[in-house]
């Protein structure tokens, strides 16, 4: 490996650490109250130093939420494309969204108490991303009943804000000592929120 | 009726509209951000007048707090004493939860974004009344399964957390020009929920 790509590397890897820091300082402080300053303690580094990996508070914030975003429509891609029935696909994408917010609860506590913070061009992508993922279990559900898989008791629209409010609330009473892994919950739950369609 | 009870009356009439003002000014910049002059501004009185009614922000935000744990321990206490199976006091309780949050949305809003805010003796509190909020639940859910009304296909903590993050969720969700009344939002929440314990 040339020292040039070793360089580029370990700064990459460095980049992350402080993101796992901001994660940890935001996730405890609030954005509003936590400075750059915090970040650098955290990291066990100056200040001027962290400049040379992010340049504001800000900047962190919008890839936090770009890094989520990134994460979900990857997913839910990986999912609709898959060959399964509509309902086994619903109930693979709300087990992952499950087990994916388990293992970055700090960073979904951000991720959804934190969106006023974000620059207006940011909170539109944020809408626009979130209404492509939502379409997706929309166009699930959609296949489902045209397939005669099951028949939903309400509006689409209605059961997916249900089903997927279950799954982001997650973030508020995980507990990572608990017995179940995060992919068994995940299971179980979207064993519950999709219980009533599937036949008996 | 006497000149003395009608000033009381009066009062407090006057006190359930700084209430009013201070919830839609706390929702709309954050609690933090919020100062007792935006409310005194938002009730077009001077601050000085403001204070006559309530002695700091904080003591706004503990009564919040409270008036939303006394409206959920009251229904959650009415509906676990009525005469019906379990199912359907689940069911009836998950509705009401809804139909409250659709038409306290920005109340709601503050009750669950704020808990940091509040003062330690209050958080205790709330976790205390939360707790026995979530017990009734879990009483119920086990009456179900002793009187062979279904089987749970998870722990009970787990399907309670679920079904209650569902509801919850909805604060983030609502909207009032929709065609559906609170109370019609939550029964059909409430269906899919629990659809899946209903027998075939």
């Amino acid at each position: 490996m040339a020292v040039d790509q070793r360089v580029v590397l370990r700064q990459e890897a460095r980049r992350r650490e402080v993101m796992e820091a901001a994660i940890a300082v935001f996730s405890e402080r609030g954005y509003r109250a936590a400075s750059m300053n915090d970040i650098a303690t955290k990291m066990g580094m100056g200040k001027a130093s962290l400049y040379h990996y992010v340049s504001s508070k800000e900047e962190v914030l919008i890839e936090l939420y770009e890094d989520v975003l990134r994460e979900n429509v990857i997913a839910a891609r990986r999912i609709a494309g898959s060959e399964r029935t509509a309902l086994d696909a619903l109930a693979e994408l709300l087990a992952d969204r499950v087990a994916y917010t388990c293992r970055n609860r700090e960073l979904l506590r951000i991720f959804f108490e934190e969106e006023a913070e974000l620059p207006a061009r940011q909170q539109s992508r944020l809408i626009s991303v979130r209404h492509e993922y939502e379409q997706t279990l929309l166009d699930m559900v959609a296949r489902g009943e045209e397939a005669g898989e099951f028949t939903l008791p309400t509006t689409p629209q209605i059961f997916v804000n249900t089903v997927l409010g279950a799954a982001n609330w997650v973030y508020k009473w995980y507990q990572p000592q608990g017995p179940l892994s995060p992919a068994e919950l995940g299971s179980q739950i979207a064993g519950i929120l999709l219980a009533g369609l599937r036949s008996p």
